[in-house]
């Protein structure tokens, strides 16, 4: 059985990543491209997340794409667009590794590294990032049973990183109209189960811009602890991910109804509800 | 492809089952045990949760059980018991029918006929309890597509009879940490794609109390038309469903913490988000 | 826990429709059209796939269909062309019944009764079917576990008829390359489970002509009972069901293909290798 | 869309390890423990195997588990092992990298790496065992689609290493009565949409040693190129899926019935159904 992650250990964790708190009172948001693609286009991106209140910043350097024929990310250089994005907007970034090789380039510039869904279970990535020291923001496989994914935090813990954050992105599901299924309820489960901080990610768990909002504002009324979405000033024209980006208004409409629904929330109802 | 129950068709429908609106601004609760057990446990269920505020009440009478040797519900009588709760408690009441056999006595008794997750393809019924003219609770099959439901939505439209509202109950998952996963994006997809009013049950769809109530807010917030949850004055002491019902207790501070958010929420935010 | 249907019952069991036998040392071919749709139609494919060394004919008179806007069937005059067909051919006919009010000109007409995926949960048809006494083929639904298979027996064998065959027909799967996943270990474990034989189904379960073949020869090397797949005379002018019915001249083959298996194997070798 | 691995490409290939041919006229049996535990084990299995009838030797020394907590397997060391059991028994050997740095000790002491299902979209593992230039046997995702599948092999098949064999292990599912669901007809379908040979893994894909040798006969009957299984000499006494391995006297069974179903198949029925 897993242990350090136990919530039998500890009743929950607040996790920070460059000064961003996970698991505390807040909801906590990340915003940004699938991709970076340019410099002009993170920046602004960055630029406007922050503006609009997210705390963080996402955007994929080291793309894990089905076809290799697809667009791959700007690998290292986007790395370093990205890291300049970040201190220019003042928003900390996080940003995915694909391979043990990437982690020193994303330790030098990144807050926070991100474990993609297809290498939940690549042990030998789990434990080279855990040893960075680097928070770990470990997203959920798309058939990863719950005792999967804290087993897959607990090599992360073992080698003496505190720092999970999880992630449920969807599972693999039967119905084309959404590209995975969001397990709202398997989240909330995971909460009962592990001190760890739980997120969702509505962008690649529906693969619909028109699903992101509401899935936000139900994560935030269930009491998860937070939101990773994608944002992109102009998705049609996107790289990667064109179905499921926002663009600007619409994100700015999606914090807007947030922060109405956390503001209006006393301490003792809703928000609190998994906690 | 559907037709009548098409988005296409018209924007939005507002069902009525005995007064009680589904798919008007509002989020209606309907609440009340798995199965009529006794007079004494339905009528008092019945005068608890409408008290508490729920707007229909729901028992089983007919038990579609996956075994032929558990409880298998009190049948014609018991819908005679749920009659006289609803009328003494004045709340309007749900009940699955299993069979044709069974609707003559669900119309002269009941304001609503459910046709459950198992019958959802049995368009033998289908048909027959669109033909009683009463208002149709269908739920969704655990691995119908979203396409499924609508279609055996719109065997009962065909047959003349508007009033369906549809109802997510969670689909067949991979991890038993959950009884099913309850399928929010596909919820809210549905609202996409059709007028009917769609609302969330997440007794079923989590088969565990302690995620009743956040899956309620969920659904409010992320703009779902109501739900359905099992109330049960003793849960443990339940012949059916024993892990899925909420007590008394734990339905009222649900339903605090619903009204609270719905009222915080002014009509231009959150809960107006899929509509 | 199931009882009736338990291999603690008894090791083995051979049902046998018309006097064909399922259950026994060969493996039983059922074989015709997946609707009747004229008289000609049927009586030419029953007068083939018998020819051809097919044991039972199988054909659709009340059409279980997603859509109330596709084909729905003969109905009962469906039912006496086939009845007409299998007399004609000299082949026993198994017929699916949607609804209760099927049974009576069913068990006038035909040998064997089916109760489809849809309705493996549909109790009140299962009792309904059972006390005909006429043997039944059950369908396992596509989200069926094997208890809930089990189960689903165990309300026909509680009636008094002890005349079950199993079938397995694919599940829900989430690649859209075959039109549901055909579960041949939960056949296998199916086997070890109950007495009762277990056949299947490759037509539904994989939606591809050109898969229907090999999966036949895998049932019998693996040593399942039997199997039963669509036959048309022209599979692209079939009114249901285009895509996954074999011509007269691949139903030729596999039957050559089948026998040359079944003769090759000495008693001891392969085709026991479950039982 | 994949390009390299398409049929269109070529009707079929045939892959070698170490002079072992996939995806010819034959079936190939690859057989051995889960992990290697000590070069008694080791060697014992080899020799058993090969004497058995088994082509090529598989065992784990870099062992993905679930639990940090479980055996790891015994690393370079157990390579080693393996390397001297497959050379005193004369038998080529597949061993699984879990990481790019494991890559230059197979490379060194093996004829064939395996990437396991866990790594199946490890593209930065894919591209680095490719450039290895040795034969890769390429294990399906457990929620891989069949796309997917193949999108991998191109990852591989790009960086100019044409030896790629495919291997169904078995999907997820939600019957707990087998580990996974073994998909044949997506096997099946595999074949043909690509020129590689495509294997089965009954030990992963049912989790129960009684599935396995119907499973093998069933892969072989219905076209499939081959199988891997689990032998172990002691399985209840195994450092790792214990339930799913075969004894000695099992594994020598199985192969007895394995070639009486070849031979008795003139080359123009059953085991050329699907080529």
């Amino acid at each position: 059985m897993y242990k350090l992650a136990s919530k039998d250990r500890r009743p929950h964790s607040v996790v920070r990543a460059a000064g961003v708190p996970f698991g505390g009172e807040g909801f906590t948001m990340i915003a940004g491209p699938c991709a970076v693609e340019s410099r002009a286009q993170i920046e602004r991106t960055a630029c406007f997340v922050a503006e609009a209140g997210a705390q963080m910043l996402r955007a994929g350097a080291y793309k894990p794409r089905t076809s290799p024929y697809s667009f791959q990310g700007l690998g290292d250089d986007g790395v370093e667009l990205i890291a300049q994005a970040s201190r220019t907007a003042q928003i900390p970034a996080v940003v995915e590794a694909m391979s043990e090789t990437d982690l020193p380039v994303l330790c030098r510039n990144v807050d926070m590294i991100q474990i993609g869904a297809r290498n939940m279970q690549n042990f030998a990535l789990l434990t080279a990032a855990a040893r960075t020291g680097k928070p770990i923001l470990l997203k959920r496989g798309p058939s990863a049973t719950l005792d999967e994914v804290l087993y897959a935090a607990e090599y992360i813990l073992i080698e003496g990183n505190p720092n999970v954050v999880l992630c449920e992105r969807g599972i693999r599901g039967f119905d084309p109209q959404t590209r995975n299924v969001f397990d709202l309820a398997g989240a909330l489960r995971l909460k009962e189960l592990t001190h760890l901080p739980v997120i969702a990610d509505p962008s690649h768990a529906t693969g619909r811009a028109s699903l992101i909002e509401p899935i936000v504002l139900a994560a935030a009324a269930a009491g998860l602890d937070g939101a990773i979405v994608e944002v992109h000033p102009d998705p049609p024209a996107a790289l990667s991910d064109v179905e499921q980006a926002l663009d600007f208004p619409a994100f700015t409409r999606l914090m807007g109804r947030l922060q109405a629904l956390i503001q209006a929330s006393p301490s003792n109802i809703p928000l609190a509800a998994c906690r």
